[in-house]
């Protein structure tokens, strides 16, 4: 017999009755009835009941193991009474009769409970991460999220895509955020990045003629946490191709994705066909570039209903340049307690209020109630009430101003109106495709161009877009929304170095400031780029739906605490002089 | 049609004759045979010759493109000459008759040229990598190393391992290399460390009870270049099993490298059965722990034959304590002109030098040549050849004195002897488990008892053995070797507190320091840790030995030159003040 195990403990069923068998495992629980022990012993793929009374010569040995203590124990398969079957347990009509235990590990007094549901305060559950992986929702979400990264392997090959490794210590990234450095031993005072993604070095696959690449990359940036964010590295399905279309890149990508979502959204319903919505709809129907499309609800502009209207404060907004008034349309929503506490909810969120319509039954028709019904008069809430689609029982909420003074808050009280109604179907993925991004945007006060976005992009209408008014250049460059958020992110590049030095100059960033910063890539795309484009998306992220997770920490198997700190592994700590010393550095004393 | 392509350069046949398509890629090579054009037409998949003349729209864009543009073209297939067709091309049978021609991305002068077989230095080709890679022989390079890592992974699932991520920003790992040292910016003054493997994390995942994990994982050692190592991060396929011994390990393991040596090994033969082999015998019979077993040469002690005898060198070694004399048997090495070759090698590798003994026919028999034949005499000397097994013909060397003196030249001559002998087997990939490391070795000059190995592994004996002289503590400890490689490493770990606390004490760690080092770990193992053991295998080694490379540059993208520096990203490089500043560093000036 194996010196360890002749069997899971998922493994035994009638079908073993009588057999000799040997089971290892950690000790779930142990119980005393009268005299007679049963403990419950488990290993990574189940449970199985074993039992020892008295006259087994395992019984005085057995009495003294303690929960989660590692054992070996030999016994005989024995069908349970009937009356104590546990069909919910795959082993549950059996019981193991104990004849030996060996003790193979002991355990000391335990910090964490794996048994049970009690709640530890995440530093513990990090600090003991090992007894913290053994309770069963964490085997389970690390098991999905290994699935869910073999599953998007296969899919991707299924799709002629072949995964390389590119370099995780070499030099900084253009993504934006901040670079994890690491210094050079051989060089002293040089330094090298963690990549933030593997941008230019997909690109210059592409360049090097690889056709089709992917990768499950491990990405690094220096941010600080947050509860959807990792500290440090996080994952992401990296893909590009050579010679495609965005809609190439869509239609390759989504069967994969959705493909996921089927397989390991436990039943929930999955968009089969993704829209795409520009840039600009999406912040006018639901104040996101990442709606959340379980919510039906859609936002209208509702400027003409408002202008020279009764209602001063809209009429006289509409007067400025580039204000508008907005409709958020809230079906089953018409009662002024709701109205009241959406306003609410738009104060604390820094704006003066959300006016608001409810239309109510009132005997003998239909009542328009609210101040600003009032004060526009009936012909112009019908009209409004016509045009939102409303009835009886619904209402609606306004905001005005310029857009991006309250398109953000218009999206968050669309997110908790679709929740408080009941409108967001919780049973659903809904994905759709952003597109059209702007290349470009101003800033406000200083009246400066910058990029809105990633500057790789290829513009729409490539060179002679960019000689026209650059705020008007919208980019092949695309993001997937699912359940409000951004699932996927990515973009048809630009390959030619004569339309990326001319949208940087835009931006303000000269030839020599390009090259320095971007050498690598744009020395290769003056040796025959090819158009490609591709997309990434986030592993963590697809995890936590999937698992039903807020936490990021909750889908990762050893990950950093909310201060970057890994107190299991000590890390980071203090180097040695001796380490300072062959890097040539010398650390700075805090104040 | 598609924008850019109705098929890649490598789908059309006879079969699609006299259709319109449209294919994209790089201009392999232009030719001009009297007007007209030849264009050898590349993508990832394959090449396709486009012809164009004078009547086609698009002769005259066509004349213009140089080698390694980036091209789409238009036109239709016609079957080539009977004379013209090559039959090693899959689309030898045809050719495209250009009826308009898009450049996609032109090409400056080509600092290296991708057509034909001219060597560039390596710098050139590094710091040009994107088109350095798309030689044939680096996009095939490339392909396997993705098909044999894709091909690792499906033989571990099939095996029920799951891949697991572990961190990368990290704490220092205990493999006794020098680390990468990442400053965290949060706490100014302390720095991460990025793992030399991940065998900490992979440990922790028994104790959480994950029974089975792999992953191929980066690795990252801080070493000085070498041709067949990476300066900086470099891949293993990393496993750990539960409740498993040795040989579990093995019978795990031989499958999946086995199975990849069959897959991508061009048909060479792969050993069936992997015999075992003592650390000891390995070091007797082949000079190394990590023996080429193509060579069928086995060394001998034959010290007997040389005890007292009439070679007073040997005679006298022997009166010291702990030598030998060895031999090695030189089948077919029978030659004046041959041993005394191989005598200059002994010496050049720093030995005084090595007897020999060869036989040759006299005529009326056989005789035994060389002056250590004589001064033993006839008898010694036949009974040497017949321990040996040699006859006319054969050859043998001797070396004497302490074999830890003698023993790496030994194996050394015993390689150049296969190969110049023709003995080396080079159509077959032999593999042997290397078994029984000592846990433990003695410095010759402090006497002082160190690790020989890793000090992770399980003692033969558990404690027992180590109450008893350390220096013949056996460990459940492995490597595969592959042709005279180290391809797998790994063991069976000490997963018991007061063991692990026990070998540490013998090689002068205290408790505190054991703690300090190795803190999550040993922690860990107070909680239930199970008995478990794995291994880990060098990746771009597997891929070297199968591309038939010596170089391990030639099987990565994208990868440092011997100096840790990538010329094409500029890597390292300054840091900005301002990242310093965040960092709390400062850079000592350099003399």
């Amino acid at each position: 017999m194996h010196a360890y195990r002749s069997h899971t403990c998922a493994d035994l069923s009638l079908e073993n009755k009588g057999d000799n068998v040997r089971l290892s495992g950690w000790v779930h629980r142990v119980r005393d009835h009268g005299g007679v022990l049963f403990l419950d012993l488990r290993d990574h793929y189940g449970i199985t009941q074993v039992i020892c009374d008295p006259d087994s010569p395992a019984f005085a040995e057995m009495e003294k193991v303690r929960a989660e203590w590692c054992v070996r124990i030999d016994g005989t398969v024995k069908a349970r009474d009937e009356s104590l079957v546990n069909p919910k347990l795959p082993t549950g009509a059996i019981e193991v009769y104990a004849r030996e235990i060996e003790v193979l590990g002991s355990a000391a007094e335990l910090p964490l409970q794996v048994f049970g549901d009690q709640e530890y305060p995440e530093e513990t559950r990090l600090r003991y991460r090992y007894l913290d992986l053994r309770r069963e929702k964490m085997q389970k979400n690390m098991t999905l999220r290994s699935d869910v990264v073999t599953s998007i392997r296969k899919r991707m090959w299924d799709q002629n895509f072949r995964e390389f490794q590119t370099p995780i210590i070499t030099a900084s990234s253009p993504e934006g955020a901040r670079d994890f450095l690491v210094p050079s031993r051989l060089h002293p005072g040089k330094f090298y990045a963690l990549p933030q993604a593997p941008q230019q070095f997909k690109q210059l696959l592409m360049v090097s003629g690889f056709d089709k690449y992917f990768q499950i990359a491990p990405c690094f940036r220096d941010e600080d946490p947050r509860a959807d964010r990792s500290p440090t590295d996080f994952y992401q399905l990296d893909m590009e191709m050579s010679f495609v279309t965005q809609q190439d890149v869509f239609d390759t990508i989504q069967p994969v994705i959705a493909g996921i979502f089927e397989e390991f959204g436990g039943g929930k319903k999955v968009d089969e066909t993704w829209e795409q919505i520009s840039y600009k709809d999406a912040a006018l129907w639901y104040g996101s570039d990442k709606p959340d499309l379980r919510n039906p609800i859609k936002m209208q502009v509702v400027s003409e209903h408002f202008r020279d209207s009764g209602f001063a404060i809209f009429a006289k907004l509409l007067e400025q340049d580039g204000t508008e008034i907005r409709a958020i349309p809230a079906p089953t929503g018409g009662s002024r307690k709701f109205c009241d506490r959406m306003n609410a909810f738009a104060q604390k969120e820094g704006l003066p209020g959300m006016g608001y319509i409810f239309w109510r039954d009132q005997g003998n028709g239909m009542e328009a109630a609210g101040p600003l019904a009032k004060n526009i008069g009936p012909e112009r809430t019908e009209a409004i009430r016509q045009q939102l689609g409303l009835n009886v029982g619904d209402a609606a909420f306004f905001l005005g101003g310029k857009p991006k003074s309250f398109e953000a808050v218009a999206g968050r009280a669309r997110n908790v109106i679709g929740e408080e109604l009941n409108l967001t179907d919780k049973n659903r993925f809904a994905f759709a495709w952003i597109v059209d991004f702007p290349i470009y945007e101003k800033d406000e006060e200083t009246g400066k161009i910058d990029f809105e976005h990633n500057p790789f992009s290829m513009p729409q209408g490539g060179m002679d877009a960019l000689l026209d008014d650059p705020l008007k250049v919208l980019g092949y460059q695309y993001d997937l929304a699912c359940n409000g958020y951004e699932l996927v992110s990515g973009a048809i590049r630009n390959h030619k170095p004569e339309i990326m030095f001319k949208a940087f100059e835009i931006a303000g960033y000269g030839e020599d400031e390009v090259r320095k910063r971007f050498g690598g890539m744009v020395n290769a795309f003056q040796y025959g780029a090819p158009p490609h484009g591709g997309c990434a998306a986030g592993i963590d992220r697809i995890v936590m739906l999937l698992a039903e997770e807020a936490n990021i920490r909750e889908v990762i198997l050893f990950p950093m605490n909310q201060r970057a700190e890994d107190l299991m592994m000590n890390a980071p700590s203090e180097p040695t002089s001796d380490q300072l010393m062959e890097l040539g550095l010398r650390v700075i004393p805090q104040e």
